[in-house]
């Protein structure tokens, strides 16, 4: 598909997904070259303004190929760089967004397109969510963890010292646009970490996805793009299914946090931007697997399947032993997902033998501190 | 009514007036004591922690109350304090609230209750947008601007050096309680200040109702029970019939921001805190209202009844002349509701000779800058 669209100077036509959420409905289009398609852009709300929010990195890669779009279609397209890495999700790089909207006087209808990775998405996403109450905005993620996970849920946030996304909001963009070729410039470690929430999908609700994962892995890796577009829809479309049941997480959406809890305290102990965070999601899928079969949900054969599937994407498989138990309990504690101070683990729970189906539940805390030990390292 | 009452030691029953607006509906209690009724807090969400939002002054004259009602029905009951004024109604202010809820390890079903005015409940009210992406929030306000604008619409807000509210979120609460006992203790350029929004609801949706409040005023002046409960009821009935139509601003909302633009205006060239939001509004609807006239929507007598009403409630009727026209102007051009540098008037039409419905629009040049000189002093 990508050799023809490219020897005939084409553009093969794009993956539809469509998000069903009432009146905050929108489609994800998922394709090699979806960036560069002026079909990608049509019945965007019209403003005269567009705002590009990126980072150095992207901006020089892909910025001139959304600029080239947009500027036909907005008498005005402004751009804003943000400083590069998790460690700037923060309240100085929304409020440069702010600082840029207010000093070019844009207005109310301004749409803002986030080109970038997940902080991007998620720091542009919620400065739309808040600048004058509310303003368009459209993805455009650039790494496979963004479209893979944050295309689908509206989630966006900043972190607080005290804690990872704790200030955010629920904002559903208007659209967005996976392109399969910015993936060809994305790092190794990039790449992996956004497996990791590929990974995910199977266990938590599809287990013939996890088969097929496991089967492609390696075409995964040398990114091909037929492999590459099959795993990015097939997780939009299980995760949109998880949401459009539960669009602001009172429940069932929680399954999509597999790996989560045990990911952000380990994120939180090394400090945001030591670990990436599909890596801390894939060290902490293995844990929580472990969990599920100390508990007697899942066989112990599933750790072991876990482990190596996550380290085949070339992920970590155990967490960091420096940083003790105690503190890793203590960490989940404050976790976003606790209520009441009790942890609340998502576990996969095994039906005749097979996963695919994910539980929210506490855990005993023996439990928990014995799968801390056995999966740090 | 107040006199039963309080002779037969039981609390006469709240005026209950539901906003509907679907899954986010809410009832507003309105009543001489509802603060200290128990049947005022039925049927809120339960939780472990409840948090209250207010500042010094108000704590000390209400938080005890309060928190009387709320210890026998959460937990653990928190008290948060942010300094008092429109200048704090800033990121700085929202972080300590965050900052409280982090320390004290508050998860997402933390109630959060707004004890205070106008800029109490905005930054409470954005605060519990944001925290953890959303948690439940009730508002009790304790002055009469309060419990007749921002009871109403969602709106909450902090202001960001370059605009008034320019950072927010449309949020519901979960209920309101407008005791208007409170209002005993407000100052008397405070009672003003919420008059000027009583007057508001009159010329843009009820020509009865300004009949009322001209009518009515000495005794709203004098804190009259009977005459306040009406005021607030009925301005919230309209108040709610308008956002009811329009929950997110996009048209019919907006009138009323009667009186607003050249209000934000004042106060921008001010600096927020030298008037009073209340005391800008009643300035703005005298411009708004000679602005109409110039336009020929009104006869000129209504320039005169609005400045008279105005003026009766000890409210200022002309601009401070410092400001000077250009910069008024230009301080208009970046509020929120400019679009594409236009600025979108609303203005009273009188339809027969009677007003009672506002239309938004622009205006021409000359006309705006011959308003602004004639209204100021």
């Amino acid at each position: 598909m990508s050799t023809d669209s490219h020897a005939c100077g084409r553009i093969a036509p794009a993956v539809r997904v469509p998000i069903a959420l009432g009146e905050r409905s929108y489609d994800i289009l998922i394709g090699e070259r979806v960036l560069d398609d002026p079909a990608s852009y049509e019945g965007l709300p019209r403003a005269a303004t567009a705002v590009v929010v990126s980072n150095p990195t992207v901006s020089a890669l892909h910025g001139a190929r959304l600029h080239a779009q947009l500027e036909g279609r907005y008498a005005r397209v402004l751009h804003v760089d943000l400083p590069d890495g998790e460690q700037y999700k923060d309240w100085t790089s929304l409020n440069l967004i702010f600082d840029h909207l207010l000093v070019h006087a844009c207005d109310r209808k301004t749409v803002l397109f986030a080109l970038g990775g997940g902080v991007i998405g998620d720091v542009a996403g919620f400065a739309a969510a808040c600048y004058m109450r509310g303003v368009p905005f459209v993805q455009v993620p650039t790494t496979l963890l963004a479209q893979v996970d944050s295309s689908v849920g509206g989630k966006t946030a900043i972190n607080h010292p005290r804690g990872k996304n704790m200030i955010g909001a629920f904002y559903q963009p208007r659209r967005v646009l996976a392109d399969l070729s910015v993936l060809d410039t994305l790092p190794e470690r990039e790449l992996s970490a956004g497996l990791a929430e590929v990974i995910k999908y199977g266990p938590i609700a599809d287990a013939a996805f996890l088969d097929w994962v496991e089967a492609n892995l390696d075409a995964l890796l040398a990114r091909d793009k037929a492999a590459l577009a099959h795993a990015v829809r097939r997780s939009c479309e299980i995760k949109a299914a998880v949401v459009g049941a539960d669009e602001r997480e009172s429940g069932l959406r929680a399954i999509l946090n597999f790996g989560h809890t045990f990911g952000h305290a380990i994120e939180a102990a090394l400090g945001y931007g030591q670990w990436l965070h599909g890596e801390a999601v894939g060290c902490g899928m293995v844990m929580a697997a472990d969990l599920s079969a100390r508990l007697g949900l899942v066989p112990t054969a599933f750790v072991e399947r876990m482990r190596r599937v996550v380290a085949r994407a070339r992920l970590p498989v155990a967490a960091p032993a420096a940083i003790g138990v105690e503190r890793f309990v203590e960490l989940m504690r404050v976790d976003k997902k606790a209520e009441g101070g009790e942890i609340r683990f998502v576990l996969i729970e095994a039906d005749g033998g097979q996963v695919g189906r994910a539980v929210q539940r506490p855990a005993p805390d023996a439990a928990v501190r014995a799968t801390i030990a056995a999966c740090s390292a």
